[in-house]
């Protein structure tokens, strides 16, 4: 083939805030319906600005605002699956991992679903009302995702309080159509439950239930869970510590014996870079081989950077990529999964196909290969057969990739808001 | 010089407990005589028994205990200052800056002196008291550098309580000959008072203060400020997120705009790795020239990579260090200063030699001269024309370390308890 099969590790969907009514039971509509009430009030604007008092630069908004995909609504693929394919096909990209919206266009989970439950966006509803809001969440995904069932592989939510009532619905999601994975929670620094955290035994039948249905956690960042107050920084001090909670997952699971107990379990830690753990390995390895030698030895079978190389994947959506590439030695060229996080605000799209050029140029084509689509595949078992058609048609080509040369860092962080260098990295081919 | 001037980031001192009684001004030393008596019951081990009910490594500690410079008692260098000068000159380190000693040998700072305060091995003891620990430290460390006065750079303790009486300590100290730098307490994760934050204008004092005393503020890591209950894999839970404490720093002090408002001051990030920074600099650098463009070009005059080339240092002490020799061109060869963390049980002493062979293998002499030295003179004002001749009687030779190949990750990790291994590598050359 001369075109890559690509997978997006990271993209986003939900609908409008109405349209979930219809999805909840019944007899949670009247506590939504006050929800919307509230939401209303409130101006929907991107998280700069309702937060933290920022604006957005506005070259880099008007790009945005102003590309020809966006007025010609792409951004309603958030929940419109004919858009969405569309959106895809010009993306060059087959198949994608959907996770919640927790930013517009599209709607948060009724009550957070378990997910925003950290997230001021949210504000902390009652348990019975988040299952409800997961279920109702899920449900509509899978529908979305059934219009075109190979190409979506969509994340199931769910809260985690009460362990058997999630076991259910994730299974009950599965057998609905979702076969992205378990979108756990992202754990907040402020929990000092320990009941919350990842270590705890009573997640067992959740690490169970996702071996047996043979699917991936995945984990996402939303909020660190700290509050900075109303004090210079705190915009930046948030987005600072924000990937931090999505890393968490990996050294809980990892040091509380899950990865081992659990051999075909897969962690994948999406839009949170992946440079940060090249000096984790090393230094967790230097524990299992000397310092804590004898114990390691009888609790774990391998050392830890091979449970990373088994088991974790790092979904790579820009603005990080180019560095995780440039390593990709280091983390692993089959744990490095390429991400556009369509159709947010601040990911590739509507450019996926220059910030792909930018990110993988001078990279040997078997290895683009891994990290577009194969390493994915292996992750949330995409069907190949069927994904094998749609790149034929879309896919970027072989040749466009490959014989870029690779960009600086500052090529690359100007090329994020300069519209010209961004059209002089051509568009795709018409498929 | 066909030798090395050798500088370590990060070494301790303390003495025993008792010893420290003398040093509090009398007042305070009933109290103190309280918590030394509860110490009495406590069995001083090391943290990996005392804490988590885990056995260290026995070839490991074997390894250590049996050394020869053990058994003629090097350790006790971590108070009297002729055995520490006799162990700095075996190791071939001619200076050193000094923090506080969180275990043995030696004795924490008297009611934690600030900078123990979130560490349940210190307790949380009223804020007078601390103070008066963090006086005694300071004028029992500033004795002990006395008597090689260019060698020792001690870090001034202080709680950050009274911002006034936290200067005038400091200004006392700073007078009284430690000249290493603020040892700031590093920034636990469960905090959720801002006034603790580091981004609080409530600090500015502090950071005015260092800059006009012309002193560094250092961090090390100490406890992530996290209980993980008595629940498997919590040893190392907490030693997966020990660092980042430390790292915090960077981004307060960026992001509130210190760095900015005081281009000579200078934060040095000890023994907690350096790879970790890499993603997030071209992440913050992402933000300063696209995301958030406009804002931050009106609160900054440089992007974030510029104000960490210029003001910011990683102390890398192994067993991290290889990877961060390896990726010096993204952490800054002008930015990394090696680090022994002598007499501390998991750092290289007392096979710094061989150790600093492997982190150094196959690195230009200019770029090693920078690492090993020169960069932590330009940190902590060293005197360089008074370390010269000490660097010549017994700094590494330049051929010693030039002409050794780089390890492998997995060779470099079985260096650490392997005494085989470390015996192979080859002693110091004799001064």
């Amino acid at each position: 083939m001369d075109r890559y099969l690509v997978i997006s590790s990271d993209c986003h969907a939900g609908p409008p805030p109405e349209v979930f009514r219809d999805y909840l039971d019944p007899q949670y509509r009247p506590a939504y319906d006050e929800v919307l009430e509230e939401q209303k009030k409130r101006e929907r604007v991107y998280i700069n600005q309702k937060r933290f008092g920022v604006k957005s630069n506005k070259a880099y908004v008007d790009n945005f605002m102003e590309n020809e995909r966006v007025k010609e609504g792409g951004r309603s693929g958030a929940w419109d699956p004919a858009v969405r394919a569309r959106e895809l096909d010009r993306d060059g990209v087959a198949a994608e991992v959907i996770f919640p919206v927790p930013q517009e266009p599209g709607g948060n989970p009724p009550f957070g679903g378990g997910f925003m439950i950290d997230s001021p966006l949210a504000g902390a509803h009652p348990v019975e009302l988040q299952y409800a809001g997961a279920r109702a969440y899920n449900r509509w995904l899978a529908e979305m995702c059934a219009v075109n069932p190979e190409r979506h592989a969509g994340g199931i939510l769910v809260p985690m309080d009460d362990i058997e009532e999630s076991v259910t619905e994730i299974k009950r999601a599965r057998e609905s159509g979702l076969f992205g994975g378990l979108v756990l929670p992202p754990l907040g620094w402020a929990t000092t439950n320990q009941e919350a955290m990842f270590h705890h035994p009573r997640y067992e039948p959740i690490w169970a239930t996702c071996e047996e249905l043979d699917i991936p956690i995945l984990t996402h960042p939303l909020n660190p869970g700290i509050d900075y107050g109303d004090l210079p920084g705190r915009r930046w001090l948030y987005s600072s510590e924000v990937f931090t909670p999505a890393h968490r997952a990996f050294w809980f699971l990892l040091w509380a014996g899950v990865l081992e107990r659990y051999p075909k379990l897969r962690l994948m830690i999406t839009e949170a870079g992946g440079v940060w753990v090249v000096g984790l390995l090393e230094r967790f390895d230097h524990y299992y081989e000397n310092r804590d030698r004898e114990t390691l030895h009888e609790m774990f079978s391998k050392k830890p950077s091979e449970y990373w190389a088994d088991q974790v994947f790092i979904g790579a959506s820009p603005p990080a990529g180019r560095l995780e590439v440039e390593l990709r030695d280091k983390i692993g060229v089959n744990n490095l999964v390429w991400g556009s996080d369509y159709p947010h605000f601040e990911g590739t799209w509507p450019y996926v196909h220059q910030r792909m050029r930018a990110m993988f140029g001078g990279v040997p084509e078997n290895e683009i290969r891994l990290m577009l689509g194969e390493n994915a595949a292996r992750v949330c078992n995409f069907d190949l057969d069927k994904l094998r058609p749609i790149a034929e048609r879309i896919g970027p080509k072989v040749s466009e990739l490959s014989d870029v040369r690779p960009l600086t860092t500052d090529e690359y962080a100007s090329l994020w808001a300069d519209k010209q260098a961004l059209e002089a990295m051509g568009t795709p081919s018409p498929g």
